[in-house]
This record gives C-alpha cells, sequence and structure tokens, in this order.
C-alpha cells in the first residue's frame, strides 16, 4: 500500500463533494486534544512520547510530536519506516521483537535513526546481544513491564527476571530502560480508578527501574503511557517520558470511560444514506464495517454506541442515533432502544458523520483523511495514512 | 491505495522468509471450494455470478468466475472498477444507489461494462431513470427483495412497491430483475435450517418476479445468494443466477455453521511468536486485531474461536489453540478454556498460522496474498488485493 502525496483540497471542495464512505479529521479538535494533554504533562514535568499507531499519517504525526524529529513511538515496522523516512530521528517500537526484524532495525539505526525495541526474556536479550556484537552496533533495548497483567512483560517484582535481561543486554547491546503499558485501564472508568492504574504504570516501571539500578546496571528511559492513564496522572516522579496515541483522535470509548466528551472526538466516517426500512425504524447508509471495523469497543460500557454514534453532516450528534447493526458496506442506523428520540427524517444521498468506537480501528480502514476545520463544510486538505507492516 | 501488480515469488522463497504478519493463501483449497460451489450449483442448473468482495484481486476473481469477462458480483465502486480495467464486463453493483455514485456507472457503462445497479425505493428508481433519460443511458436496475428481514429490500408482498418502482424505472432506465440476499443465515445451522433459508431466498425473489410480471414488468433477472444457501440449496427452480463470494476462502464462522469443515478454510495469517506469559499459560504473536481484524463472528457459535484457530506452520491446527484476545498488534494464544489440550511448546521466532473467522474482513487488513499450494512451504506468488472505495 503506498502512501498518496498529501495535498490541499481545491478551494471549492466541500464536504458533499466526496465520494462515501470516507474518513474526515477536524484538525482544530485534534490540535485542542494534543494541548490538553501536552499541558497536562507540563504541570507533572514529564514530555510526551506520541504514539504514531493512530494516526499513520505524517502530517498527522508532526501535529502531534513536540519536534519534527521526535520523540515518537510506533507498532510496526512499517511505521518505523515511514516516519523514518520523514525525518523522524527518535523512535521507540514498543512491541516485543523477533530475530526476523533485527536486519531492518539495524538498516534504520544505520540511517541515523535512533530506534530502541523491545523485550521482555533474556532470550530476546541473548538474540539481540549477539546481533549486536556480529553488527557491531549496540542495539537499545526497553525491557517491557507487566504492570497490570494485560499483556506482555516481566511483573515489577521478578528481580532475578529483570536483571538476567539486563545482564544479557550488556554483552554487546544496550539496556536502555523499562517501559510499560497499562493496557487494562481501557476498562477502568471515572478519574479515580484512571489515577490508580496511572500510579500502578508508574511504580511498575520505577520498581523495576530501582531494581536494575541496585544491580549495577543503566536505566536511563523510564516509560510510561496508555491515553488513559496519561490524562489521569497526578504524579509522575522518576518518569521520564509518557507516551500515549488514541487521545490525538479521541473516541467513544474513550469518552466512555471519562477521558473526553463527545465533542472531543476529532474523527468521524462520512456516509450517505441508501435507503431505509421504515416499518423498523432503520436507516441504511454506505458504511458498514469495511468503513467503521468491527471494533465494538463500547459494548461492554455503560452507554453501547453500536459500531459508532451519528451525527450530521456538520458533526453535531443527533439524540441517540447509533449504527445498531454493520454489514461488510451497509450501516444501519437507528434510535437507542432505551431512548425516547425520534428518528431524524433523512433522504436518500443525504449524509452523515460516524464516530468510531475505536479511533486506530476506524481509521486502518482508510487510505486518507478529509481535513476540515471545526464545523465547516469545507475540505481543506487530504492527507494520507498508510497500512501494512 | 494502490495496486501492486502480481508476480511471481522467487524460487527459493518460502512462508518462513515473510515478513509478519502477513496474509497465506493455499490456492488448492480455493480451487477446491469453487469446484464443490459449481459442481453443487451445476446439479441444480443455476449459473454462479461469484461476488468478488471477498478477495479484492484479479487473480483471486479470474479462478473464481466462470469466464474472464465475468458474472460477478461487487460492493464497491472501487471494486467495479478496479475489475473493469481488468476485463470484467458482466457486474451487479449489488448495494443500494444513491445519486452521487450515478456518473461513475454511467462512465463504467460507456466503457462497455454491463454494470447492473440495486435500489428498493421508488425514490431512487426515480433518480435512475431521470439519469438515464438525461444520458440517453437505459440504466439497468435489479429491486432487492428482502426475504428474511436482515437488511434492506423490499418485502416480497408488498406488490405495490415493487410496481410503483418497476414502473418509475421504466420511465428510461431498464428493470434488470429482482435481487435477494440471506443475511440472516449466517445465524442458522445445519444442513436443515440452512436449506430452509435457501428456500426463504428462493420463495421471496420468485413472488416478487411473479408479481412483476403479472403487472406487465420484466423481469429477466432472478438473482438469489449467501455462501451458506448457496450450498444447502436443494431447489432453484425460476431462480436465474446464484451469488456468493465468501465461499472462495472459507472461514471460522462458515465451519460453525456447517458449511465447510476447518480443512476447507484456504486463508490465514501468518505470525511470529514475540512471548509468552508462563503463568498464564498465555504466547503473544505479532498478530493483533490489525491484521486479524476485530471479527469476533464467531463469539455466538456453539464453537467461540477468539480471534481466530491457530495452526502450525504448514496449516495443520493446534489442538484447541485460539487467538483468546487481540491487541493493534499483539495476538495472545492460550487453549480454549473447556479443553484438556496443552499448550505447544513454541519458541521466540517461531511461526504459526491463524485462520480468521470471517475471511472478507480479515483479508480486507492486507495488502497482498502470498500464494502456496497445500501444506508445502514454498511461496509460489504474491498477489496484490486493493481497499478503499
Amino acid at each position: 500500500m503506498q502512501a498518496l502525496a498529501p495535498h490541499a483540497a481545491p478551494d471549492t471542495m466541500t464536504l458533499s463533494d466526496l465520494p462515501t464512505p470516507c474518513l474526515v479529521l477536524d484538525v482544530d479538535t485534534l490540535d485542542r486534544n494534543v494541548a490538553r494533554l501536552r499541558a497536562h504533562l507540563a504541570t507533572l514535568g514529564v514530555p510526551l512520547r506520541p504514539h504514531l499507531k493512530t494516526g499513520k499519517s505524517i502530517e498527522v504525526a508532526r501535529r502531534v510530536m513536540t519536534t519534527p524529529t521526535g520523540p515518537a513511538c510506533v507498532s510496526t515496522l512499517q511505521e518505523a519506516r515511514q516516519f523514518a523516512a520523514a525525518g523522524v530521528t527518535d523512535i521507540t517500537y514498543a512491541v516485543g521483537i523477533t530475530q526476523s526484524k533485527l536486519p531492518e532495525i539495524l538498516a534504520l539505526r544505520a540511517q541515523g535513526v535512533d530506534l530502541a525495541i523491545l523485550l521482555d526474556t533474556v532470550e530476546q536479550a541473548e538474540f539481540v546481544a549477539a546481533a549486536s556484537r556480529e553488527a557491531n552496533v549496540a542495539m537499545p533495548a526497553l525491557i517491557e513491564i507487566d504492570s497490570d497483567g494485560h499483556r506482555a512483560g516481566v511483573r515489577p517484582d521478578d528481580a532475578a527476571t529483570l536483571v538476567a535481561i539486563g545482564r544479557a543486554l550488556a554483552e554487546g547491546a544496550e539496556l536502555r530502560g523499562v517501559l510499560t503499558h497499562a493496557g487494562d485501564s481501557y476498562s477502568a472508568s471515572g478519574e479515580g480508578e484512571l489515577a490508580r492504574f496511572a500510579e500502578m504504570e508508574r511504580r511498575g516501571v520505577v520498581d523495576a527501574a530501582t531494581i536494575l539500578r541496585a544491580a549495577g546496571l543503566p536505566c536511563p528511559v523510564v516509560s510510561v503511557g496508555s491515553t488513559p492513564t496519561a490524562h489521569f496522572a497526578r504524579d509522575l516522579t522518576s518518569v521520564t517520558e509518557v507516551r500515549a496515541g488514541v487521545f490525538t483522535f479521541q473516541d467513544l470509548v474513550m469518552a466512555g470511560i471519562g477521558v473526553c466528551g463527545i465533542a472531543d472526538i476529532a474523527l468521524s466516517v462520512l456516509a450517505t444514506v441508501i435507503g431505509y426500512q421504515r416499518h423498523k425504524g432503520w436507516i441504511l447508509v454506505d458504511a458498514g464495517w469495511m468503513a467503521l471495523s468491527r471494533d465494538r469497543g463500547t459494548a461492554k460500557q455503560a452507554v453501547d454506541q453500536g459500531y459508532g454514534l451519528a451525527c450530521d453532516s456538520t458533526g453535531m450528534p443527533y439524540a441517540d442515533l447509533i449504527v445498531v447493526d454493520a454489514n461488510q458496506e451497509h450501516g444501519i442506523l437507528a434510535i437507542r432502544p432505551e431512548s425516547g428520540a425520534t428518528l431524524p427524517d433523512l433522504k436518500i444521498g443525504d449524509r452523515v458523520r460516524i464516530l468510531p468506537n475505536h479511533a486506530c480501528a476506524t481509521a486502518a480502514q482508510h487510505g486518507a483523511y478529509h481535513i476540515v476545520h471545526g464545523r465547516s463544510d469545507d475540505v481543506a486538505a487530504v492527507w494520507p495514512r498508510f497500512g501494512g507492516w
């Protein structure tokens, strides 16, 4: 999947000219989201390392990073490759490394990218050290810490494993530090609980760093991050950086756990009404799961948003109008079951915008962002996004 | 998203050389799936109009269509455009039409493609007829019939609407016939129930055709189709064509409702082991929901396959090893809860292949198919696939 060049849209292009379904990105809202998180982290004295996996776009990255060269975080080698080609030189590849990926890591480092990798086993540390010795390049690696039992990582109190990994890396590679991601914070809710997750993240990596340093090992980087914890951390003492990704666009899952409001969601899918089943209270649109993704992240939240919340063409939400079901290229809009709201009187050809459950998943279904400013109908630019690995 | 040219893989390329995650397509299994459905439909005397939305690939399309020019069915204008450019001239665009899409329909027809459209309201029939008159081109349209209450379509007994649509089309456009898709058959199970869905599909369109003909309207095409009903129809009297798409690759949802066996699934995602949490019985791989899709179509079936069923690198399933959870670039493999099976002893760097819940959704996450023959490790070719609208 090759990236197109970004381009300004013709002066007269409006949302009603776009073929549907397509992605709309309100860049004013994006800028507000970025400013909000930066301001919060500034009060805590910790810099942001934005995760670029949400946007997968050079133009989005440039608005989110604090400098044109980074720092940044990625989830695939494709992202590392694309952002490196765009001049980003400080990148953490935050998914457990395998031997097959080391040649490309070395190639990117040879191009001048300070690309750090992630691991959580002695086995990985040994092959990274061996490849470092062979290439005569000390690859920097972070040890992943499991602060909440969510996924990968060494438990923060597993001193034996931490020190064994650190020592194995010392044989040719570089121990850059420790990193954690409290993925379970996505199922938390409310300020108090999110603040507790943030403290659990902080405690996990700080404890691990203490163990490594006590063993005489270096640990310059102490990295935490997820969008929910980044916004609700109250104290980040001894943490050196915060990572977050979805905060850029925000989404219904984040709104559901109290990280943002509906008005903070910068991303939507523009769709056209293609039919209705009036006796069932259904309006059919041409955005199905191919355009929205199959993500049902709000299914277990207090408010289930189906496959997304429908707005008018300016981005103003309709009362309780959600995508109750989705097929490949069909979305079914209906009023939320428990609501007394009225189905809007939409005709075939009318346009709606659908807010996503999970911005990362929805954006991934598309090849470009159509940029608008606030409630304006004008398409200011088209920004390509890439996919693949 | 531009399509790459298909290419033969280097002679020495094997699955272990491929960067992961990526799509693997066993073309021998694909060919068997196609032969099976063709043979079944031949006994019923009805031709196949394959739905090309599953493959979104010229090379897949050529193996699935009965001739290089069609017939074929598509779900987006992008598919129509791509397959038209590859020489397919008999195409049904089987998603409700909007006015904004008519200029491209007319452009494709002007290129010599017999592109038929779908609608289910008088409103659509009127603007199609008006656009036909304006362009002096009688656009052929099928009336969508709602045979099972699943999604769109006119109810088969709603004679007033059927005839009104037919008469509106007659003012400049062409009434090509009637079409239905029993989408609810995906939640059926077992031969008897699937045969009943097939008969409901048949009965719906045949009844609608009878109403149209009795009103003096033409109805040459009587089209039914879904993968489950196509395989279990026992009688297709008065039906002129059968559409089906996912049968090409098959998947765990189809296996769960009894349409195929696990060994008939031609598509898998190749992934690499990147870690484990031994105390939890987890193996982590680099295929998360970005590579597998968020589809959880087996969640409500008798056997929940999580985000997919794991096989060894030759495609042989491990006993009860499924993707129990998925993050963006992480899949968590574990033994199915109720099973007594043993976790295989996989090391970091080992390769697995994951069978998808829903082949259409999983394939859509990728830009190419890596072609293998049966259990061979050799990559015979790389076939691009396209996305977008």
